[in-house]
């Protein structure tokens, strides 16, 4: 970009490679930061380099947490017969939302997808069945997204966890399909896991 | 946030305090940075610190610059004579896109504005007015942005500036009103510069 100081330029190129932030988004995002407090837009670089550093997959369900096992696969009082398994870390973030599940869970950090070239392997899978041999687990609640790769990723898993004696189910399309588990308000997800179905 | 890591909780924190960007948008956000290999992340984390070291504001013009005095007032190829006027940095950008101007640029960081407590002496007016007396000036050629605030700063600058014997111009509508100078396109721009006005 001509006429603009390279670090200026820099900056705006780091914020244009976030999601949905366009080259003007980018563009606004960078002036306002070098308009904030040097405190304040330090804060923001400190924040990041610090969540890189603190934040790792937890050794059990691959969620995000700065001590593994997270808080979640460790806590007792948490119900060790459900295993949910969602594709991202936000989505346990919904769940959590909601303050009614009170299982453990499963992030898979994606789903099934040949177009993308994403096959089981490239998914944590492996650790979920890992888990299932050494966990008292008694249902897999599938929640994974409404869309053409979450279901199949969910029929995937359905098929090899059948086998092994353990209930499967999908949480219900009480979800708009189509749609993205973490932008479901509250009710609705109430809703599309009290009428999870067996598959 | 109950549930989140706390290095993730002030990750989110800080991406929402950007402009325009929710809490929703902040989530995305932080999840896709933590999502990122290491060194890209740093990346962002880096240039913002180095924008915040590096970026000055130039003794002439008050634009943002790595180096005082900065590339356009230390261009001896540009027009002294004439000195454009606008509100941010991000419309000294919108006006270079143009390829058209090339005089030079004097940056207010902000408007007049008694609503918000911003009078004459929160903006650099002075340092307009000081230039005034020291470069060959002919014309000055106010480009604020045409809103309420935006006209009443040049109806300010132009009633401090005629008197001095200098012609003051303001920059045609062409830009629809109501609008924001950097989201022009350049023909609206080019038009607006052409059409300019005495006042």
């Amino acid at each position: 970009m001509s006429g603009i100081p390279q670090a200026i330029g820099e900056l705006i190129q780091e914020f244009s490679r976030l999601p949905g932030i366009g080259k003007k988004t980018a563009q606004r995002l960078a002036y306002y930061v070098l308009d904030m407090e040097r405190e304040e837009a330090l804060g923001l670089a400190k924040a990041i380099a610090r969540a890189k550093d603190e934040i790792q997959y937890c050794e059990l369900c691959m969620n995000l947490t700065e001590t593994s096992p997270c808080a979640i696969c460790s806590d007792a009082k948490r119900d060790s017969t459900k295993i949910l398994v969602v594709e991202h870390p936000r989505d346990v973030l919904a769940m959590e939302r909601m303050r009614e599940y009170r299982g453990k869970y499963h992030v898979l950090h994606g789903h099934i997808s040949p177009m993308e070239g994403i096959g089981p392997d490239e998914i944590r899978i492996q650790e979920l069945l890992k888990r299932m041999q050494t966990e008292p687990v008694e249902e897999v609640i599938l929640a994974t997204n409404p869309t053409v790769e979450g279901e199949a990723t969910a029929m995937y898993l359905s098929r090899l966890i059948k086998p092994l004696g353990v209930q499967t189910t999908r949480i219900a399309h009480g979800i708009p399909v189509g749609g993205d588990l973490e932008f479901a308000d509250e009710v609705t997800l109430s809703k599309a896991l009290e009428n999870r179905r067996e598959l």
